[in-house]
């Protein structure tokens, strides 16, 4: 059970290898079971009745037309669910934290909050039965007044989305004497920034396949993030934990989306009651209706700093939609609030940040999970800072970077190196030679952007993994952890962490990942943790077995205890003698000596602190800078991207193929949420509930982005590791909105950036534009 | 990691109680997925090309006609198989056992051996396609003399089935001065016994599904007893161990005939062939044709006793017939060895047992396994030895039994108290009152049989079993075992093991099992051995969880350490104030105390012996005895039981509904065994493939047996538990023998005991039997 990783001191031989996947021929060549594709015999197909409407009472609720459809096995409402309110801390914990607690209604009970809300489940024969049946059931709405703004949610007389009132969670930072900071300050940059609700958009939607075992256990194989989540359907339909058992294939995309329960407490509910299998799988219409979003912000900077540049103050206001249910935005909120001052030292700081409810869809946890926004806010201001006072992007940055040591404004103390300034510099001198604008109305700038994101959960949640390393009689490894590999590598990492450990080629390594019932606890691939988690898991597990086979092993070889080393597939005497893994397997096994090990990693823990007073917050961050080079057309608004070059301090890159993967996609994800995509909600009715009207930026969209690594070999992770699944989605938004200003001279402040509102920022259009802006 | 069991200190409140199984309720209501029922996407069907005749040579082996059919997608033969030859040791098993090795050819490679032989293996998109290809496979056969009797296939000159030899396996046994002690004797008996192959007739035939996994693991989900056979998958693919999977669901049945590979291996082939899923069922005509059976033999005893019934020597010759490959033949002829003499003390004994090959389908483990087939002759020796000197049947028993600290003929103490004779005493006294004979034609007579039967492996294989058990946030607890459950409530007892430790109801334990990448490995569910060695290790590790777990409990209740008591789902203090588990397990959470164990128990082991000079061979012995009144029709020689009371120290019954159905099934096996069962096979050819030829005894062939359970409390097993697996099988056809001649006074010496061999008996017909007889 190390607390903290050991920081390797042995030569890599595997680790640090850029290989592809396990899992990747498979899923090119189609044979990848997803979550949709499993079948039982005799098995059902769920569907969901979702409401019309955002704000609405249920006059009445008539099942009996749908039930008695031939086909139909079931038809289920909140009175059929057991407990139909779920209190959930954070997904996946087993340590409870009071503040970030949240209360979810699974199907509407009497009145509906949000356009897509469950209100009944059905099971039936074949799909179509299935939605024949949900057409059939009788539901008499009598709408609402409702409300779909935060702010006009927390003013005085809105509608009340709760009964306990609108503002869901607030938290505050408070370090210095911002007021007096602020006054003194040679420059003050006030802006306002909005950020906009946008969907995950996986690839794979919402599916699963439930049925009740053998023995009487419900397994439900779905694509989720959380294998965790049995505790919750268990607690749903009221039976006890080991009741339930959840496995999650190998995920087609999760990014947050897949942290809550989307289909497992309905999959659950259906085959509990029927006895029978149920599939359910979410059209993507369903999906982009109802799924949880990410959190739109309304953000007002205000940044005061020295002529020189270093920042003296900073107050923050950060006000987000949280939609009709609680879901994660506490925690979200928290991440924002941590992170909003960004990687620099700012001796005087205020965060005030709230989040309320609307009528709106439910926003809660999406790859970068509030940190994310905040990079649109801090890092605009650091280039209109650089601006103004006729510095270097670079520098202004550098003069303000965060050292190891330093204290973020919560308070905690940064204990590993930040290189976010060689980040910078790497990423800034990557874009090369500048290019010429192709037409006298094109203009080209350059916009640099730099983030910090945590990796790891907060350490009020006392978060931990495990793993189970053991050698098989032939010598090849077997691995197994609970770790969901929602399409990050997750899985392949722990092999080669193993492989690495126990001297044998990663193909020699098997590894069996996300089965809740069988698989030793990992946690949530969620914030960034697995690799530094399940990883350290599997680190501690794979040495003491080393240790244990090599005391065997010396034996065998007559040789000192300690002299001898596990590699290719042997285990080495100093003098070069060697025998072979398969032949120490057969002495342990004479010997009773176990040929496996469960390791624990437990990661730092703190309880819950008052941020105004502060304290630590998460185990530590990653760091990163994209710089973007933007060609704007002055007669239409549209912006390309020209260049874009992602460098982060992964602090050792276990495998580097998978680092680059996480940073290109990260970079197109940061991309399409700064250009192109959002989830318009007119009035709490959502607009783009198609990839017709939800613009996710395909291939020809996106620029080549260049991925570079750093190693600054000072994470917390194995080998030094630092996560890197959510931070590069962070900058590209806010350096595209930095070069845009740098090739025409106009500051963009919401998102999307569409060409509409830079036409509108360049005086193109008279008119405003439709909605909010 | 125990190496002995602790016998239990404490009032039991689980163990002992007599509670349905788990599983018993799916069961009965059709819902269990056993391995046939389980479907995949995609799913291929599987067949097998078998040879028509019992020896011969294949002179051509074309496939292409079947292979271009259309919707085939594989047919392989010898030729595609990597490694086509299996080395086995002892199945299952880690440690290497030399003489106990056994070669096993998968698909026949130029030649076959017996009817039914494996020749090619087809993958088609249905069943009725695969056996279209079947039967478009072009094979020429040269018909080859054989042999078909292991008498005559030892004989000089006798056609050789494999090259190097006839004879498979012999062993001997040899203590004190045999032949001067039976010239000394008083009396001797000297008698020769015959019995027959019989099938293991199970519910459910051979099957499973296999399919290559996300993760590139071969995937087996089979009816099996043994999950290890991954490893022999893996051989025969010649890909390492970690990639290939066996997941057992609950068994229709195993009785030794799913110990040995069945569809596993041909599944693999197929799976891995085509890189699609393959199911394979074969039909009871396969099963009956070509699955290994259990060994005739052939048995002479000479028993030499003093006037007063003591035994002065006993000499043995046995002759087994291992059909065409070796299987387990050496190791059940130990067996057969070990228990020659049974329960008894023998001062001068020699045994000299033989196994050879011949044409005949090939024989292998079969409850009982070698020791069940002696009972026959030992008890009917017993009878004889007690009629010639006029001495009560449980009197003669009891002036020889074995009890604790006497040695086995092989030399071997027993360590454990020996019950045997009180055993005989309960189940003579349980026949109650004698019945009248219904007509003048009718005699009604009584008999009994004791016998000994090892629980647990040879310890020479150095045997062992891990067990996983954990507590859940809410306090309910999961056990996680290796353990394939037979039929036999093997999983449930593990749970009310759990649950007596863990202070739990046993509904509050969820047990999963059988999968041999994710639950820790138990070993075998053959040699009546799960109970005492999965049990053991789920005792070990249920008692580290529970010490734990009170640690964290006695601080919470400020109570002292060690006074605290986990009971009714809480921790208890002396004084009676309670915490709930749940609330223990969120402070487990807290602190980061690991919330499960892997416990490992270690059975004891020792290096193979020279058995002529004796040692150690089983870690212990189950004994018991039945009685049972029949009813002989002298006009037609029928044989009905009326009453049959089977009585068996079990040690302690950790449940006693499990224990009586052990005992009942057991029992009523053993009469179909002595009654009527019989493969018959002539030249090679199997007669009776069908249920309609080999007939298994309907509930109105069987009396209700009557079990008696005896709790001795001094086993090796869990809470001084034994095994009773196969015990029960293994004295009723000696003690219907027995009876038969109280009744009618003719010695019956061949089973089964057909109204044909008793009518011959009786001198009711004139001319010999068909067949061997």
């Amino acid at each position: 059970m190390a607390r903290e990783a050991t920081p390797a001191t042995e030569p890599l031989r595997v680790v640090g290898r850029a290989i592809p996947r396990h899992d990747a021929r498979d899923k090119v060549e189609a044979r990848t079971l997803y979550a949709a594709d499993w079948q039982m015999p005799g098995m059902l197909h769920g569907a969901v009745l979702r409401s019309a409407y955002p704000s609405a009472r249920i006059r009445r609720l008539d099942v009996s037309r749908a039930a008695a459809l031939p086909g139909v096995a079931a038809v289920l409402t909140a009175r059929d669910v057991p407990r139909n309110v779920l209190w959930t801390d954070v997904p996946g914990q087993t340590s409870e934290v009071g503040p970030l607690r949240a209360r979810l209604v699974l199907l509407a009970d009497g009145v509906v909050r949000y356009q897509g809300e469950p209100v009944a489940l059905v099971a039936a024969e074949t799909p179509e039965v299935a939605q024949r049946a949900v057409e059939a059931i009788d539901v008499e709405y009598e709408p609402l007044p409702g409300v779909f703004d935060p702010a006009a949610a927390l003013a005085p007389g809105a509608p009340r989305v709760h009964e306990e009132g609108n503002l869901l969670a607030r938290w505050q930072i408070r370090c210095g004497d911002v007021e007096r900071a602020l006054e003194r300050a040679d420059v003050v940059i006030d802006t306002t920034y909005r950020c906009q609700m946008v969907d995950h958009a996986y690839l794979e939607p919402e599916a699963g396949v439930a049925w009740v075992d053998a023995d009487g256990v419900l397994t439900i194989r779905a694509s989720t993030q959380v294998i965790e989540h049995f505790r919750d359907v268990a607690e749903v339909l009221g039976v006890p934990h080991n009741r339930v058992r959840v496995i999650a294939p190998y995920v087609g995309g999760g990014f947050g989306g897949k942290e809550d329960v989307t289909v497992e407490v309905f999959l659950g509910l259906l085959a509990w009651r029927t006895r029978r299998p149920v599939r359910m799988v979410w059209s993507r219409q369903e999906s982009l209706l109802a799924r949880a979003k990410r959190h739109p912000f309304v953000l007002r900077y205000r940044t005061g700093a020295a002529r020189d540049g270093t920042l003296v103050a900073q107050r923050i206001e950060l006000l987000g939609d949280a939609g009709a249910y609680a879901y994660l935005s506490a925690l979200v909120l928290l991440y924002a609030t941590v992170t909003a001052c960004g990687p620099y030292r700012v001796p005087n700081a205020e965060v005030q940040a709230r989040v309320a409810y609307t009528n709106n869809p439910p926003t809660s946890a999406m790859r970068g999970f509030g940190a994310m926004q905040m990079v649109l806010g801090y890092e605009s201001q650091m280039d209109q800072l650089a601006r103004r006072l006729g510095l270097d992007p670079v520098e202004v940055r550098a003069r303000n970077a965060l050292h190891k040591g330093d204290r973020l404004p919560v308070g905690q103390q940064i204990e590993t190196r930040v290189a976010v300034i060689e980040a910078a510099r790497r990423a800034w001198a990557g874009l090369g030679p500048r290019v010429a604008p192709r037409t006298p109305h094109h203009r080209v700038g350059r916009g640099l952007a730099c983030n910090i994101q945590p990796y790891g959960r907060i350490v009020w949640l006392h978060d931990w993994a495990s793993a189970w390393v053991g050698i098989e009689m032939d010598g090849s490894v077997v691995v197994r952890a609970g770790v969901p590999d929602i399409g990050g590598g997750q899985a392949s990492a722990l092999c080669q962490i193993a492989s690495e450990v126990l001297g044998v080629e990663p193909a020699q390594v098997a590894i069996h990942i996300a089965d809740s019932a069988l698989t030793p606890l990992a946690g949530t691939t969620t914030a960034t943790r697995q690799l530094y988690m399940s990883g350290n898991a599997v680190l501690a597990a794979a040495r003491e077995l080393r240790a244990r086979v090599l005391e065997v092993a010396a034996r065998l070889l007559e040789a000192p205890p300690g002299r001898v080393e596990l590699r290719e597939g042997a285990a080495v005497a100093p003098d070069g003698r060697r025998v072979a893994l398969a032949q120490v397997m057969k002495e342990c096994a004479r010997l009773g000596v176990p040929r496996s090990h469960l390791g624990v990693y437990h990661a730092p823990a703190g309880d819950p602190v008052d941020l105004a007073r502060g304290g630590r917050v998460f185990p530590d961050y990653t760091f990163g800078a994209h710089a973007v080079e933007v060609e704007v057309d002055t007669e239409t608004g549209a912006v390309a991207v020209l260049r874009h070059v992602a460098c982060h301090d992964v602090g050792r890159a276990i495998n580097p193929q998978s680092v680059e993967g996480q940073i290109q996609g990260g970079a197109a994800m940061g991309l399409g949420y700064g250009l192109l995509e959002e989830v318009v909600v007119e009035a709490g009715v959502n607009l783009t509930t198609s990839l017709g009207t939800y613009l996710v930026p395909t291939a020809l969209d996106l620029p080549d982005v260049e991925p570079v690594i750093l190693e600054s070999g000072d994470g917390k992770g194995p080998f030094g590791a630092r996560g890197i699944g959510e931070p590069p989605v962070g900058p590209p938004a806010a350096a595209v909105a930095n070069a845009i200003e740098d090739a025409t001279g106009v500051r963009i402040t919401e998102l999307p950036i569409t060409p509409e509102r830079v036409a509108r920022a360049l005086g193109l259009l008279e008119s405003p534009a439709p909605g909010r802006a």
